[in-house]
């Protein structure tokens, strides 16, 4: 970071501000930087890129992390990401930080996850962004062994720098340090979410569901974070946010539109 | 399709069940095939790639489209697949169609736009899939040229199949269908939101903040989305869900893991 000064590190997540996970990576990313945490101020998992746009929102200082300058705002990870740019910061974040998630961000998991959303707003905007996660959803899970991995990926980030376009989507097993085998650069393996509706009645009679859903993995890549992740790796997939699928322009080129 | 039966054809969007947009949709749709609707039963534009994980989802049959099957769904428009794939079908429909939406979801709005996101969602089930957005917001916006380009690209998706895992992104500028020049294959524009945070006073005297944006387009080049709208054509972006940044792997396996 230029002339050596402490870099200035934004810090969210989608499981809200009072999380165990993100009290982790707050007390990481204070190693490295200045902290400022804006946070949702209720778990907000699942919401992928969604945006307040038809409500308002809502932003209160509190003070979980010891005197770290921190905001649980009413919106989604990605409301907490603008709100921290465009109305709390004065000037640009030097690094922005997504997580400890409680449950796994891999594969296609990624486009369903507040977390990971959260990393992708802040490349969007130009600012180097990491989301970590770890695969145990609960809320008393452990996170000392994914402390050390976010300071070896966060020294490597501040160190070399995110490529452009793109942010990361750190995934940690369920490990002790010492089982961990080390860190692998994947891709994203393909997948798919098979669901379930589980069917009740309300007191009234009227039907409603819960959605309930298996991970199906249908890749046998050993390039995947699928792969790494059951093999004790801890994976890391670049994420970009241009969508194109460039092969398919050909083909469809070949169409006729007149 | 097999055999030449009528395809079986899903519908959705974002902006909700009543919405002008998904009547011009349906409408197109059932010259193409037999019609199943299950959409929002509310708004939910900018809802991105959520899914209700928290609470309950609810859907109704209703019969606004004149003996179509039709369901609104209290979720998302991610939500509304999962229903119409896991619940409602039996079986896969052959095609899902999202919108027509009421405003643009040209460039990186694809990620936040709930009209893509479902496509996106279909495209991940192995259904071929489109979203379809016209570049007016306006509740009684004028769908006829839309009705015209959704009846072209229809037809070359059923023809033609769509290229795998990728859905297609059509975007349809606001203009009377002899002044739309054509159908162009784009990719999608870098560009980003500069959002402005309107902040007012509750009558308690609270703060509360309405967010409110402006689109800047970062991209000169003349094969993009952006391109083709200003320039009077209609923008046809295929859209993957493959989100790893493969050309940043090599960079990043350079990095210091031990």
């Amino acid at each position: 970071m230029e002339n050596k000064k402490r870099p200035l590190i934004l810090v969210t997540n989608d499981d809200g501000i009072f999380a165990g996970g993100i009290r982790s990576l707050v007390k990481v990313a204070r190693e490295f930087g200045d902290v400022i945490v804006v946070a949702p101020d209720s778990p907000q998992s699942g919401m992928g890129h969604a945006v307040t746009l038809h409500n308002i929102l809502r932003s209160q200082k509190v003070d979980p992390f010891d005197g770290v300058r921190a905001y649980a705002c009413s919106g989604t990870p990605v409301d907490c990401v603008k709100l921290a740019l465009f109305q709390i910061f004065k000037g640009k974040p030097d690094l922005l930080l997504s997580g400890i998630n409680h449950g796994a961000n891999n594969s296609i998991n990624v486009i369903y996850s507040g977390t990971m959303s959260a990393a992708v707003e802040g490349a969007m905007d130009g600012i180097p962004s990491i989301g970590f996660s770890l695969l145990d959803h609960s809320a008393e899970a452990d996170f000392s062994a994914s402390e050390h991995i976010c300071r070896k990926v966060i020294a490597n980030a501040i160190e070399n720098g995110i490529p452009n376009d793109t942010c990361l989507n750190v995934n940690i097993p369920k490990l002790p340090i010492d089982l961990i085998k080390g860190i692998k650069v994947c891709r994203q393996a393909r997948a798919s979410w098979e669901e379930e509706f589980d069917a009740r009645k309300d007191p009234s009679g009227k039907e409603y569901y819960w959605v309930t859903g298996e991970f199906v993995n249908h890749d046998e890549g050993e390039d995947t974070d699928v792969w790494a992740l059951e093999n004790n790796y801890v994976s890391l997939v670049p994420v970009q946010y241009d969508l194109t699928a460039h092969h398919a322009i050909a083909t469809l080129n070949s169409w006729k539109y007149e």
